[in-house]
């Protein structure tokens, strides 16, 4: 059951005077539950009980962490019925897609309890004593990950169930032994209470410290900028807009002790079609592209919205195949009715820059909050010097960009702000007679596509989900995959430290059997 | 032979109008060689060099790389006694402390030639492709590690050689594939144009793209501030004050592209005395403290310049036994007269606090730019309330703390700001009956010593050199050891991307032999 309150650790709460309603955007019309904002007063108490349970938290045994884990996804998966339709009604998404991500949700749970419960993922590394060694001995040291305290999580609002309550960040940071406390986004509050009342079932079935994990309602930005100017808090994870995520890495810059901040924020996609492609493949480019750009009404991160080419007759070709075969698709809902006005307005400038082409634009009419799908088309001159252009338009849209020659396309790729993804379109053999543009890609960004499209991330170890600024605040990292995790660590020297007081990681005899360096050999 | 000039790549450039000279604090002199402070024109042009450079020096192969860091090391060792004297000159230090840190810089060298020549470090990671998975096949996804982009470093006052020119910053990133600009130390530049000479020379004979490396003089501090704000630049390693670090910081997160500084600043290095200890060996404990506060005129980052422990007649003794101790020590040379003015002047500001004793204080006349070592003693409540008694007084100094008891032991250290290091003095089991204390300070440090002295890093795998902010900017990694070259690189995943295409690292043969994880199964 939803009850619109917070949850401060184990307790629901709602103390503050701001409510807020989620709202249904299939049926255009608000959802009935009534969300209290949290109260400043609610959000220190969230944090105080987060730096206390942290304390015991960090030493809990990564099998204990699998459990807590493994129970929080049951939990979800408990919730049924309930959870889907609670999801459909706050996103205009269909049911087969909010089952989708369900699974990926409890799955990315899974693959983090699978991690911490078997240890290597620690880098435990061991330099042992050299009591002999001349001009002066060497001390035993060793090193393992440890948290590095609570973490504030920012859910997104194209994924409320797996870049969310549970989702990848959180998954993550409690694996890694950080307590956890949501910003509830304010879109899908409902899907988020539900979610959070599953991990404070699994918190207290499994035996977790009260303050492991706290959900916080929030219809606007200040809940959370008290939660990332709180000294207490260690470290912020985020998906979204760059505007939000700039805001807040600059929130946290500027803090006396700066934290870090990994935000996922917006990405064009650059997908290049070399020439031979194009005049062999056109037709087949073209309908699979109008799908990936259309795909779940085109709010994904990874949807391509560049598609980078040089000019041909095969080009025009694929300009007027694209525009045909994208308004053949049936226009679809979106996130929520700000959602679609943002989408509007945002094609609604670039549309008004100069020489920009629309080849492609549903005019006819929608459902409430359905997006109408365009492609544009610009040359490569007038993009490169309007930098307007470069900017993300949420929602079904693309730009086809006309490039004179190789050299203005490859200088087009190296002015492209960072990116998520980049894909190449090629032919056999075509790459490596096009290894500057290939270069030049590859610089700007976190993934390198072969002939596919960029929307579906995988989840696995090989992933990278991140890329140079904007497309994340800090390229070091991914945040999809159990990489992820390395976010919220730090590594931890122990130098002589007896043997039996070391952690287990650590320990002689390596109790936990997990692979360790010692003496730079890796051994178990 | 030392010209004063600035190397922009290979070439040695002074356009500018400031000059000015280093200074030998023994000698109390100015030396004679004048240097050219880099104009803004040369700092660009050394900023384009390193750009460009880095198109070609990111996809040199490992092998390669390790042939340019060990020829670095012979090149500086082929600088001989010239490099020893200029040194010497420019430091106050004595000769057996040039050579010890030229060894230093020169394993470090090594140790990252040998990292990237082997490749193992690369964390590559395989996932194999799954075309009749369902619901959706997988597609095959491979990620590597791959270098930032051009890299700024700031030399340390202190280390002229292992964390300045080719020190440990500088050999991390072009181990990494990143070129790097040294913003040379204004009072050590004659060391740190020989050492320049010595990796251009190296980048010469093992063929590496012209730019890979830039020196650049500098006397303030706009030298700095232009490289750090200049869009090229893509990472900045720093080692120095927490006033200098936090300038950086700020600068390099207000970029339009705000790019990761790893600061190692400041640090009081914890010293926690338990109670058996102090009663069993407070004598022998003072002798060796008063050596490792003196040690290298106190100058050294990891300088444990607090000292921790419960109110006792035992406590009595050792404030009494430390400070005879110290004052037998002679006083030694410190680096530069605005270092020893600075350490008066902090020494005085603490001293000048109220209730703040000092008990020990080497007063006699001493040579000019020799530092006075300086013992004081305060009260637990009192340090607690006075946060400017946490602040580091960087010399042969320190404060020793006289706690209520543990509670109150406990509340000083969480109250401490991020530290390299902390330590515990302990006998037999003691460490056992304190876990809250030990357990606090874990939570402040990067490192934990037991019964040993925070001075001397031990350079391997398992040495964390770093810790909560202000210790570093950046607690997820360190400065030292190996790991350190993970400050300067990203992870990139390549999807379906055709096998002869891709970097050998993750081409299907495995022909560098390197361990990778294949489908979750770590293999060579």
């Amino acid at each position: 059951m939803t009850t619109g309150k917070n949850y401060l650790g184990n307790k629901l709460s709602a103390k503050g005077n701001k409510t807020y309603k989620t709202f249904n955007p299939e049926l255009n019309t608000e959802n009935e539950i009534v969300f209290t904002e949290a109260s400043s007063e609610e959000i220190q108490q969230a944090v105080d009980l987060a730096s206390k349970a942290f304390l015991e938290f960090r030493t809990i045994s990564g099998k204990r962490k699998a459990e807590f884990l493994n129970t929080i996804a049951d939990e979800i998966l408990a919730l049924d019925d309930e959870l889907v339709k609670t999801y459909c009604s706050e996103t205009g998404l269909p049911e087969g897609r909010a089952k989708g991500e369900r699974g990926r949700t409890v799955g990315q749970l899974r693959n983090f309890a699978n991690l911490v419960a078997e240890g290597s993922w620690l880098e435990a590394t061991i330099d042992t004593a050299m009591p002999e060694r001349e001009p002066m001995p060497r001390s035993d040291i060793r090193k393992m990950l440890i948290p590095l305290g609570p973490v504030v999580v920012f859910g997104a609002s194209n994924f409320p169930l797996a870049y969310s309550t549970a989702g990848g960040d959180t998954a993550a940071a409690l694996a890694a032994g950080c307590p956890v406390i949501v910003k509830s986004h304010p879109m899908h509050s409902g899907t988020g209470e539900l979610v959070a009342s599953a991990i404070i079932k699994a918190a207290e079935k499994t035996g977790m410290p009260n303050g492991v994990f706290s959900n916080l309602n929030s219809s606007g930005i200040e809940v959370g900028q008290q939660l990332v100017t709180n000294p207490k808090i260690k470290a912020v994870g985020f998906t979204g807009s760059i505007k939000g995520g700039r805001a807040l890495l600059d929130l946290a810059a500027k803090r006396e002790e700066p934290i870090p901040v990994f935000a996922e924020m917006g990405s064009i996609n650059p997908v290049v079609i070399l020439p031979k492609a194009l005049e062999n493949r056109q037709t087949e480019i073209a309908k699979t592209y109008a799908g990936s750009i259309t795909l779940g009404t085109g709010q994904f991160c990874t949807n391509p919205g560049l598609l980078l080419a040089i000019k041909s007759d095969a080009l025009s070709a694929f300009v007027n195949n694209l525009s045909q075969e994208i308004m053949e698709i049936n226009p679809s809902c979106m996130l929520h009715p700000n959602i679609k006005k943002e989408y509007n307005s945002n094609k609604e400038k670039v549309v008004s820059q100069n020489n920009v082409s629309v080849v492609a634009n549903y005019v006819s009419d929608v459902e409430n909050n359905y997006a109408q799908q365009a492609v544009v088309v610009v040359e490569g001159k007038e993009f490169l010097e309007n930098t307007t252009l470069h900017q993300e338009v949420f929602g079904p849209f693309s730009m086809i960009v006309k490039c004179e020659d190789e050299a203005e396309l490859e200088q087009i790729i190296a002015n492209l702000e960072g990116q998520l993804t980049g894909t190449v379109i090629s032919d056999e053999n075509e790459v490596a007679d096009n290894s500057k543009v290939i270069s030049a890609l590859q610089n700007r960004v976190g993934r390198i596509i072969f002939n596919g499209v960029p929307t579906g991330v995988e989840v696995c170890e090989s992933m990278v989900h991140g890329g140079p600024y904007p497309a994340s605040t800090d390229s070091r990292f991914t945040a999809v995959g159990v990489n992820s995790i390395k976010r919220w660590v730090r590594p931890f020297s122990y130098q002589d430290w007896p043997n039996q007081l070391l952690p287990k990681e650590l320990q002689n005899e390596n109790p936990l059997g997990i692979f360790r360096t010692v003496d730079g050999i890796r051994t178990k």
